[in-house]
């Protein structure tokens, strides 16, 4: 396994792979590699010859209260871990590399971080949009993958892609979660233990969400109001946003007709969980 | 000389290049291409073994009260004149094509613009750092070639394909001039003959300046202050700016040291002129 810390050298890499006319697939992370993580290797691994996976904790997606200098971090552990996948490059870039003095340029989406996490993180989704340009560019990958978890940013991912012309295919890979349901995150390793039993309630609030819709509720309101009655008597739990969307627009949904997007971010203490499921009614007959 | 007009077609005639390990050299031009372009053409020759030369005129880097709907076209000419230059392919898309339903991504760099040009036209270099990321995206060339004349775009571009870790060479090639001086430009079409005339007075207020700086005079105010004079009285002439700058960043320069960039923009009628000199106080002793 190769491990490039300049774009000098991932793009030499790079370049010299397409001359082989191999596929190379991207796996952008922050590192703290979970089994989510590894699930999107696995999946990458089925479409391409090559995985190349970047570990970097990018600054510009924090906004200013956020938990950029906490952002936990093991890089021996992730280093095992892709060593043991087969990855055959890791893209380990520092800070000064990625962002050189004088930087000045972003990428940036007018509609779709106007919706869900965007409304609480106005930063966020241009961080990542240009975070993700830049890992393009360096590593040119056929294909990347990113986690139906943070299924804002696949949505901002894919429109980028297809609106600045980026010849890249787009995989989103479902969310993996804890036997007891909690979605894999790194940011789950801040929970204490009474924490992590608080933080259940995303999952379950999406269950009981499915249940309603079973039962022919067909009003958004109604049962946002019902889930937020419930995560209310959760301990430590704070909403930020329970939203029902269209999949594709982000836009709100007051009745549901098919296909929605059901996405929620709750604070846990001062943990920010966030968790969705794209529900279709008729599955749910 | 293949000519695309859809982007599937472009990307897939370059990937095959790139298996061929052929250097593509792109030509980013608006069309109605004059001398100034066709010197572009055969500067990019000298570094690659193809070259695609792409005709749009891209309506996001035109302001609202621009001359978006009278920009001058003639397709049979240019691709004339690309034929007799052995031009490989012609990127050649609709607006259509380049900007789908929907579209709502943008590259836009924070203070470059703030500067020359940008004042007067906000949206220009938004719209400009856009359509060469998605022209970089279709092509992939290794190579591109911007003229001088729009030297603050050339910077934009420099400044963008560093920041977004672009794996492409830019490349600057001098203003070409008519033989009484007028820098080459799609626009001078729009001048009538009394504005033709009176269109000289850029570069001939750039030779003042020169022979200013040889006269050991180093205030940048002085010498604005003497070609402001002279362009009042020019019949129809109405200054947008006189500036000197640091030739990289573009800041104000007030007192002369070392190598200056002199820009300038002059409205004749309803024609907006510009034109540069890179001006070095060693060369004129």
């Amino acid at each position: 396994m190769e491990i490039f810390k300049t774009t000098f050298d991932m793009q030499a890499w790079s370049k010299n792979q397409k001359l082989k006319n191999k596929i190379i697939c991207l796996v952008p992370t922050m590192g703290y590699l979970h089994k989510g993580h590894l699930s999107l290797i696995e999946k990458g691994k089925q479409y391409s010859d090559k995985i190349v996976l970047s570990i970097f904790v990018n600054p510009t997606q924090f906004g200013e209260n956020e938990d950029l200098d906490s952002y936990p971090v093991d890089l021996q552990n992730d280093l095992a871990h892709a060593e043991k996948l087969n990855v055959d490059a890791v893209f380990l870039p520092t800070r000064q590399e990625m962002y050189k003095k004088n930087y000045q340029t972003y990428v940036e989406l007018t509609n779709l971080p106007d919706h869900l996490c965007g409304i609480s993180r106005p930063v966020h989704f241009k961080g990542v949009a240009t975070i993700v340009t830049k890992l393009f560019n360096i590593v040119t990958p056929d294909i990347a993958v990113f986690g139906q978890k943070d299924y804002q940013q696949l949505q901002v991912i894919k429109q980028m892609v297809q609106d600045l012309n980026f010849n890249i295919k787009i995989i989103g890979a479902p969310i993996i979660r804890e036997h007891d349901g909690l979605a894999m995150s790194s940011r789950n390793t801040y929970l204490t233990k009474a924490q992590r039993k608080s933080g259940l309630c995303l999952s379950i609030a999406i269950g009981k969400a499915k249940q309603m819709i079973k039962d022919k509720e067909m009003s958004t309101k109604t049962i946002i109001k019902k889930i937020e009655d419930y995560i209310g008597k959760v301990e430590n739990a704070k909403i930020d946003y329970i939203s029902f969307s269209d999949p594709v627009t982000l836009d709100n949904v007051k009745v549901i007709k098919g296909k929605i997007l059901l996405a929620l971010a709750v604070k846990i203490g001062k943990t920010r969980l966030i968790d969705n499921a794209v529900i279709d009614p008729q599955d749910l007959i």
